[in-house]
């Protein structure tokens, strides 16, 4: 009888920790499961296939027993503690941004490039949420007509700042005056056209995001992303408004069927009889929701387009993702 | 003693007639009010420079003792109504989209064309709401650069559907089943990528409006606009994404002076500081604010712009943008 694999998850009591708990449920994981986290969080108690599973506070010494990490902190701790783990041999999937551009560090989103899940070193970074969503939206498209630019408007959900952003949002629902300790702005009934910090020339780090972890994950340096991030009052999907140019001339109907048949997206794109992507409906799915597909009527060369996506931003945006990974790593 | 003119605003109880009033109001119109709506309004008490003015149901011969009127009605309503006006010589300034587009009817926002208001046969017509909202913000910035393209994503307050779309926000916050009345889905938590009926081209009422409308205005037939327009869970200010190419070059901090020195704009662009446009800052507010103005650095030729802007959508949107037509039609 094969011995049972164990599992960590590193940050295992946030928004994304919990929700890759939950993802190893479902996808049927017959492993130990460890859940690291700080000392404010050990102690806690969660059940994982049916077992009481109790957090531990995370030390040099959390990873002796352990056989693979996902990484579910922010990126100070990340720098922290994956170095701990690669000492003990630990393979680790992460989801901080402090490894994404890192050279040696495969960034993979399991139905674009798996085959770069080999090269790793120790580290497989798992992309940011947004652009994981554009991706898997886009990748079909990609492969048949070859994007050479990119403008996305994003929608983004308050989970993206994690529990304490829902919790603001429904606290300020409450309350107007309910304090802000996610945002720096009250997001009910509002929308804060910032995520991350902004650079000289006004563009923030999640919009850099796009562009720079699309370019890595395609193999594809001259890729161009415009984007706009925009914090939006809802729960935990983002949208996408996207418009691609393409090298080649696209076609709205071989466009409508390369999504329909491709890997982790849904068509939903009926728009007369009000079938479109919505973020109620990608709420705790794990596909990508693409529809309002049209041609860019803007370009005359017939080369690109327009659409929209939604995607549950802690589900295939993060823990489904890095699970996924770690599914391609074990086989 | 000049004899007091006679407003009438048609459609008086909804949003938009609501905010006629207030706005006549707060731009201390000394006239004689006359509310006209339904026969199911008729009978409600409003006040006006602190008289009391009940509303009288709509009819032919509404029109005998007025001398202007503020239409606040949906289209079928406005063909109704609007020839019984223009036939007792009243000259109509009307925010339905009946006839926006009629050669013979100038569209009109002040800051942009005020000289078409003198070419009216007894119509003026009011833009849509976003329109209005993205061409204040851009026309210093066409003026300078000549803006031949422009993608658009936009974040639509349920004010767009008036009261009711108001009210199915607030109800459906509060309890998630709560009838759809204004929206073809839930609106709370979610976003429809749906304003208006759509063409077999799967582009919607609204999106050919802001492309229409803008031509129309700008007197610019080969303008070319790709919008994307989103329903927010916001109660009553527009945001909007856009990216403009345009024939010149363009300088990022020419184009913050030129919007901060515009007619009906405020420069918001700051973002380090944290300082840009949120749909909560001009709630109630009749200017529109500008920001997160950047190159677009996906085009090499350095001729494109992003940019980010907010405007109350019932008041310079709609509200507003009419009585600033009717004080020009006076003068």
């Amino acid at each position: 009888m094969e011995k049972k694999l164990t599992i960590a998850i590193v940050g295992a009591t946030g928004a994304v920790g919990q929700q890759m708990l939950q993802c190893l449920e479902e996808r049927q994981f017959d492993v130990n499961l460890k859940l690291l986290a700080s000392s404010r969080s050990a102690g806690k108690v969660f059940t994982f296939n049916n077992q009481k599973v109790t957090v531990k506070e995370l030390t040099e010494n959390s990873f002796d027993d352990v056989d693979y990490a996902l990484g579910a902190t922010e990126n100070d701790l990340a720098k922290k503690w994956i170095p701990w783990a690669n000492a003990k041999g630990v393979v680790v999937v992460d989801n901080s941004s402090a490894f994404r551009l890192d050279e040696n560090v495969p960034l993979v989103i399991p139905e674009i490039n798996p085959e770069d899940i080999k090269k790793h070193n120790g580290i497989i970074a798992n992309p940011n949420c947004a652009t994981i969503i554009a991706m898997v939206a886009l990748h079909e498209l990609h492969k048949e007509y070859h994007i050479k630019r990119m403008i996305v408007s994003t929608y983004q959900a308050v989970s993206g700042a994690g529990v304490k952003g829902i919790q603001d949002l429904e606290n300020q629902l409450k309350d107007p005056d309910a304090p802000c300790t996610a945002f720096p702005y009250p997001i009910a009934y509002n929308l804060i056209p910032q995520i991350g910090d902004f650079d000289e020339n006004g563009i923030s780090k999640e919009e850099w995001k796009m562009q720079n972890e699309a370019r890595k994950m395609w193999h594809h340096p001259d890729l161009l992303v415009n984007c706009t991030c925009v914090r939006v009052p809802i729960l935990r999907s983002h949208s996408e408004s996207i418009f691609i140019e393409c090298e080649k001339e696209v076609d709205v109907n071989q466009a409508r069927e390369l999504i329909s048949k491709g890997q982790g997206t849904i068509l939903k794109d009926d728009p007369q009889n009000k079938v479109y992507p919505m973020p109620l409906d990608t709420t705790d799915q794990d596909l990508v929701y693409v529809g309002r597909i049209r041609k860019d009527l803007t370009d005359p060369t017939g080369r690109s387009l327009a659409l929209f996506c939604c995607g549950d931003q802690i589900r295939k945006g993060a823990a489904t993702n890095a699970v996924q990974i770690l599914e391609k790593l074990i086989q």
